[in-house]
């Protein structure tokens, strides 16, 4: 499809869209494990063992993600001229911003 | 029931334990909300805000269940005497720092 | 000395104290290291390695200062009775927020 | 200088360089104060309190520099074409990486 086409070049990480969506769909399980061993009262430095488990996966996506909007949107729009560059690594250093602190 | 009393007594955050599954609950439909966004191709920097938003969230999550260790584990078995309190406080430091890494 | 005996008594993480004032003296170098850098105007990207490096040096200072607070503050509280355990582990908590957040 | 004007357009980020020499000594300052702190013994808590402030002192100058890099060393090579900007952003991604982890 034409438009969804274009929304991938504009997005440009859909070449790995399957490998996100698969650990995006573990981290899911992993937030689902840390909800039954609260409910089951397990031994909670075991549960804070599985949210540092499950912090590091997303920080893995995180910065797949900020890599894959460096390569696709910040250097086509670096290419294309214009301003619009500038704009998106300004977007992109608040993310950083925000990942390194969160 | 006296089972599960014993059981709460020795891994002690049952007080709070509605509290904890209902920020979980929320903490897995945000890691869902990302699983969607990717799918959608939803524009990148805005799924890093959110994955940012649920890193903090396990982040409280964490640190309240440490917090619920040391009240209750650590301080009872530093009253009940004998080696085990610094045992717990190990494993607490151990898992201080692999949070305090992830 | 009677004086000081009582503050280590107090305050506890004397044993290291050497190891700690060790690392802390590297960590100044390091830190005087990265002015040096910026100054130089070293490539960027190395200067980000040192920062990293010099940002894991004091999370492994602030764990440790964390683990003796908690071996020696706390379960002493603990075993002395009354209220001041729970105060010790309430500021013990605050700090690993503030360490998990930073 | 010649010498120096060339080495400024490459590394790009000397338009805050004093804003970063300035930062980098207050950091500097903050590293003797801690190294201080233990020497004499404070209380375990306000040492910490120090340590998350000069954490997120260093975040603050990483992002900025990160910022710098990306604007100028990436920007200018996308803009002259060729493979140098990817690697660029590859050495960026591991840098983010470090960060966040750190």
């Amino acid at each position: 499809m034409t438009t969804t086409d274009t929304h991938h070049a504009s997005h440009g990480y859909i070449s790995d869209k399957d490998r996100y969506l698969n650990r995006l769909k573990r981290i899911e399980g992993q937030a689902r494990g840390i909800s039954r061993m609260v409910d089951e009262e397990v031994y909670c430095i075991d549960i804070l063992t599985q949210i540092s488990a499950l912090t590091s996966a997303l920080q893995t996506v995180a910065v797949g993600l900020l890599d894959d909007h460096l390569k696709h949107c910040v250097l086509d729009a670096a290419r294309a001229g214009g301003d619009e560059a500038e704009q998106k690594i300004k977007e992109a250093s608040d993310a950083i911003a925000r990942l390194v602190r969160s």
